[in-house]
């Protein structure tokens, strides 16, 4: 599928600074990108194109050398597939048969401490049997009890204050979601991307629980189609992949985010639990 | 020089379990196994040797089919070197020279909350203009304000704890000296070891700040000499690389830990903050 | 009814210090203290009996002048009394009939942030419609999901940490009583007494709820019978009633404490919340 | 010395509810109120003047019975007066002698939890000889390393927070305080007032110290003349004293304070730490 995707960002620089930034769309096997432009407003900003370690994120560094108002415009048209596999049948993961590159994704990080919230999510979905199942509750469990709150939360609220302070944003939810699956035993990590039909437009996150040897991905927000989605990066948490790392006297000063679809065709697919569907992005 | 080393580890297990133990001496290009040897209790574990991705960790899974005592039995004989270098010229690193490998280690994670402490970092140590001094500086105010107390911690305790309570064990020590050094833009990551002299022998950790191109081993325990340690494993704080990760109906429930001198010759090693000198094992 | 109860505290003292304990048992209109006595091992203690404000508590400040080895003992024989009333009419107290002095026990305090529980709190249990239904199962809730774990919590464990953590003492099972209560717009307090079968014996922790012109009892730990309490103290939460609160270089010990029936006949009363009754000490 | 204040609040109210107000300058010995007005827009407002038990604050409680617009003008004209003594020969009150009514001021309370604290107090303010340089020492290191800015704190922040992340407003700044004189084992209590040359306008928060049989005022913002307050009221902390307490669907949309003097002479006192001089007001 199709979409063209497009980032502004506003800074105000006081004197040199270092901004690393992490909004292009990834290149996968399955994710194309058909065409691409990155541009910054001033010319003497040094730019680094950057991969993250294991090749999952692209970074741009931009050494800006001097203070100014600096324009970042992030263009893209990518072509995005993704797979729908069933579930049903999953049984757990056995721990001794996890690949050693999955295993980070079972251990409590900044936003998402897991070892707090064991005998939580054990109580509360620990009976399920299924792991797909588990996390499907979990998600619904966390739609139907968090609320969604522009302004209610800040970039050092932790999935163990949402548990019980019931209120936050998409990136809340991902930690929390997170977290829930990583004291259930199941890996997960962060995703952010792009998002159609996101309303208001922005940088959504989401998290991808590891089930079946698959990254399979759940919005516990429920703000946008599953499918519809170009991923950017993925980690262990927030911490892990941001958006923006900005070292220096540097201020975001506005961003403005479009995802759209450059095709027709579009169905939307969310989860509604009843099926044993997950979607994952390759 | 050389140091032999030894781990047993007592479980009991109540039923099918795996462990994955991160206790094996790191093999590296400086940092050689002159012998090993790794025996469990019982002829049916199957046993794993699993690698991190990265290399830098060896970690062994031991899938253990039903209930028992279990005792793992770890011995080497290590040839270790270290280097010292002098950091009095260093300057600041720009971000916008650091290799991406290392950027993580400038990120807030679970035990090392480095993004709340920018204002009190800045303010302690903000105005020493050099990073190996600053880093010195950090190392030695918590030596002196951190009480050394067993059991005055947990396994939750977190570096935005210990900078208040100020009390801990080896562990706590280095969370908030990685936590202190990234909030001052340092890369730093913690490191855990076998350490000559270290009383009562227990494993140890310390924590490593990116400093010139090297990882400089800093400890703020002052407890055991810095040229005495074998090497286990490195990572962003004691989630990422624990000793011991249990999953199943497992509990710990004794350990006994050596690290001796397999020759004659030994100079303790220690910083004291008046020369700028620092040591790196590679 | 009658019971006899007793305390035997110990202390390390090292220097000139300070003890203020609160063990005695209330005297009210309806739990008449019929003997009591109170010997310290010293004879140089300085004693001091002190009444909180409000009188609610008694309090004895022993000015010890230099190092010793302390024993505090404690017996008293009491006669309770307490009244059993019928809440299935209540409905809900308006806030705008509240009595002054019962205002404060709405307002979170140390070990009970209600403040970071309004949204749990009524998602769980804001449905139910009269308030002791609300109480109760907020109480079976806490029951139910949290594990009493001796060790499992330390003295700075907060109704914050428990309702996640799910493990605790009868503390901390009388916090997030409390907590709850107070999210709730329901007057709740912190209850400390001898408990009549409580295994081990020790001091017990319970909370009461403000309900109908009523202080009612709830005990989520479920361990002893309502009726077979010495109420000590009352207060916001422990910060506010603690056993023992120690100035100078004083350790505890050690502890045993008692509380037996001082005549044949009773009837162990608990909630099972199938009747809207609810039991009031005097 | 004589001021006048006034306070103009607006809500915003969805359905019957319940405010209580505590903005009412308070009335002492040596607090005299001239002239007082209190009025609501809203003619069918149920007010009710409780007073909080001790008699040490006053409070409007406002049945509203339907949804509207409420706006509340508060008025009066105040005569001060305060006290100054000097307290270099202030040696430390003990415990034994303490009055039972300044003890709870020892506890930890919601945002002043100082039991988390006592290490750090005692490292930083152990070794000053004297209470009343203590409470200046803290104080000043208050002002010195917590940064004012507003909008970087909430209303759950506590002095666990700020002692680590150094911004707040003049509520942090007085939790701090009390929650460092309480670790010192000095009794400490939250101030609200209006503060006559306090820029912008708002209502202000402080804290005082008991020294020597006074309740001594310090504010750590150093943003008004300590003399140029008419107080309010006291209490253990912010969740004691609130200038309001809002049930139902209520919403703060705007408010409106000022404090000027009645008179033309006025000197303003602050404290500088060179002299040994207190101010109390009674």
């Amino acid at each position: 599928m199709k979409l063209n995707v497009s980032a502004q960002l506003d800074y105000n620089i006081s004197s040199a600074s270092t901004l690393i930034l992490n909004i292009q769309a990834l290149r996968t096997q399955e994710q194309k990108i058909l065409h691409e432009e990155f541009i910054v407003s001033e010319s003497d900003v040094k730019i680094d194109e950057l991969t993250s370690v294991g090749g999952e994120n692209r970074m741009m560094r931009l050494a800006v050398p001097k203070a100014c108002k600096l324009r970042v415009n992030y263009k893209a048209t990518v072509d995005t597939s993704y797979q729908i596999n069933n579930y049903r049948k999953l049984t757990e993961e056995p721990i001794s048969k996890l690949d050693p590159e999955i295993l980070p994704y079972l251990n409590p990080s900044r936003y998402c401490q897991s070892d707090k919230l064991y005998r939580l999510a054990a109580h509360m979905f620990g009976d399920i049997d299924s792991p797909f199942a588990q996390v499907i509750a979990l998600t619904n469990w966390i739609n139907t009890n968090i609320l969604y709150l522009s302004g209610s939360t800040n970039s050092q609220t932790s999935a163990f204050d949402t548990v019980t302070e019931q209120a936050g944003v998409c990136r809340d939810f991902a930690h929390l979601g997170i977290a829930l699956c990583r004291a259930l035993t199941i890996p997960a990590r962060y995703f952010t991307g792009y998002a159609y039909k996101l309303k208001p437009a922005d940088f959504h996150a989401c998290f991808e629980a590891y089930l079946g040897d698959n990254w399979v991905l759940f919005d516990a927000t429920g703000l946008a189609p599953l499918n519809g989605m170009v991923k950017i990066a993925t980690g262990r948490d927030a911490a892990d992949a941001p958006v923006s790392s900005l070292f220096g006297n540097v201020r975001g000063t506005g961003r403005l985010i479009s995802c759209e679809l450059a095709e027709d065709d579009f169905k939307p697919y969310y989860y509604f639990g009843n099926k044993f569907e997950g979607l994952s992005y390759l």
